[in-house]
């Protein structure tokens, strides 16, 4: 019953549902370790992720080198993951490497990219910000571009408020497909889900959002706690039009609210899943992160298991 | 009548003085112009500047990738400057990349490096900003590796308390070389010149603060004004003891708060530049900043002028 695609988007049809910024594995050198990546990926994408927005926020992304990032995104795709399904972040603060990583995984098929906006200088215009976004669409010169706006001020400290989303959308209608908004601020993300009807691909940057999203024409959510939570998460998307629809988005609020008590979120992500998986090797963060004491992480997965959570597929972990 | 350098400091002196973050010029296709670069480098070192922060924040080192940096200070050095002249900034917000250009600068044989902390992840601890630290020394694996720290909250929002820079200095005592404190809080640059007395060299963040720094025993300032207004700023330097210290302090202050008036600072400096120099191609700003508007750069010119301020060697400009 999904609408057709408006005639002038082309490409494949809208990527709808839950979205993971798959966390990053380390090993004991601190270097990324692509194996466990790619399980993870393909536990993710068997247990309701409908795509993977790898290298987001939660992804340590912004810790990995350019070579690191393109290195695990071509292994990810080599181990099977249908490019189609990916949306790999790019949004660097330097613009030659915005355009590296942009025209890399364009060439790889991948469903779009998610950018976020040149982030170390603080106070920009607008006017900066839309050139931008606009000369790497002009460096990367390739038709399949897709991008993906990130919003997420409470990080980047950089935004893109909803008047130069508009003005990049009208300047590049088929190039600026869609946007997160993890800025936190539901207004923010109604604001945005006006533009929907332009074929604007809107997506919560957290599943607290997720019902009042669809309701309003977005496309899903692209959320930290769909690493651990994804079938969950998944299931108010599948169901959002019925009468049960309220108390599954209860049940992912609760997971999530136990989540943020125990944070910071990626290491208590990377805690739930080395519990669940029986593998203390995911526990590792990039510095500047460092990982949750473990008398933390004893009351997290305490918490979760006595709100009834578990990680299909990886065993049962307590 | 400078005292000797610490038994324990090995290499070169210390750098003492006026350091420019360097301005980076661009050409019209938004790409690093390295002959403009290496003259405005050579007329710094000769008027004034007793060394150059080349890739500070003013120098949109963060909107720089990572070979174009390489690539400049290659071309600067063999364009015949000393490389102990030479303070690059190498903090990435991703440790390979730190650690690569960290590395490269070492090996050309740099006074040392200017070492933003990682800036993407917010509110991060002082363990951690540790572990990046203390991870970088280790894996660029020098020993004529000289750190100085870029502690500049306004724009990394991420910064360097005194308690974690006393940490690197007792952990990394000949690593550790200095800081640059451009938190603009006159009581920060104070608690930090108490480690002066270890051989930290302390530079305050802009020439506001040059004479108290130099009076409690710092080392100078790297200040962004410097690219414009060198030789005054380096008279208080050279003349910090005598009675006309506080009316040179007076006059360079005077300087700084006309250029603030119409900033923001960079497209300013770049403005004053291109007008003294009769070069417009300065002007340039690489995304996400602007340039000047028109109506501004003159009123910044004109107050410049009443104000007594020339290029000496660049001709009148007006």
């Amino acid at each position: 019953m999904e609408p057709a695609a408006a005639p002038s988007q082309a490409g494949p049809p809208p990527l709808k549902g839950v979205l993971a910024p798959v966390i990053t594995p380390f090993t004991g050198g601190l270097e990324p370790d692509p194996d466990r990546f790619n399980r993870h990926c393909a536990w993710l994408l068997g247990n309701g992720c409908a795509g993977l927005a790898v290298f987001g926020t939660n992804s340590e992304a912004n810790s990995l080198g350019l070579e690191e990032r393109r290195s695990l995104l071509e292994g990810l795709v080599a181990s099977g993951v249908e490019p189609s399904r990916l949306l790999p972040g790019t949004g660097c603060c330097a613009l030659p490497e915005t355009v590296a990583l942009s025209a890399h995984a364009t060439a790889l098929g991948c469903r779009g990219v998610l950018m976020l906006p040149p982030f170390y200088y603080k106070g920009v215009s607008e006017e900066g910000l839309f050139r931008s976004y606009s000369e790497v669409i002009q460096r990367v010169g390739d038709a399949r571009l897709r991008i993906y706006l990130y919003h997420i001020p409470p990080v980047a400290q950089v935004g893109l408020p909803p008047a130069l989303v508009e003005r990049l959308l009208k300047a590049y209608p088929g190039t600026i497909a869609g946007i997160k908004d993890s800025s936190g601020d539901w207004a923010n993300t109604e604001a945005l889900l006006a533009y929907a009807r332009d074929g604007l691909e809107v997506f919560a940057g957290s599943e607290v959002f997720l019902l009042r999203t669809l309701r309003q024409g977005g496309a899903g959510c692209i959320t930290a706690s769909a690493n651990v939570n994804p079938g969950a998460i998944d299931q108010v998307h599948r169901r959002w039009r019925e009468p049960s629809a309220p108390q599954l988005q209860s049940g992912i609020d609760r997971v999530r609210r136990i989540l943020e008590a125990h944070g910071p979120m990626i290491p208590a992500l990377k805690a739930v899943l080395a519990h669940f998986a029986r593998d203390p090797e995911w526990t590792r963060v990039r510095p500047p992160l460092v990982e949750l004491p473990g008398a933390r992480v004893e009351a997290l997965v305490r918490e979760l298991a006595a709100a009834g959570f578990g990680m299909p597929g990886l065993g049962a972990g307590a």
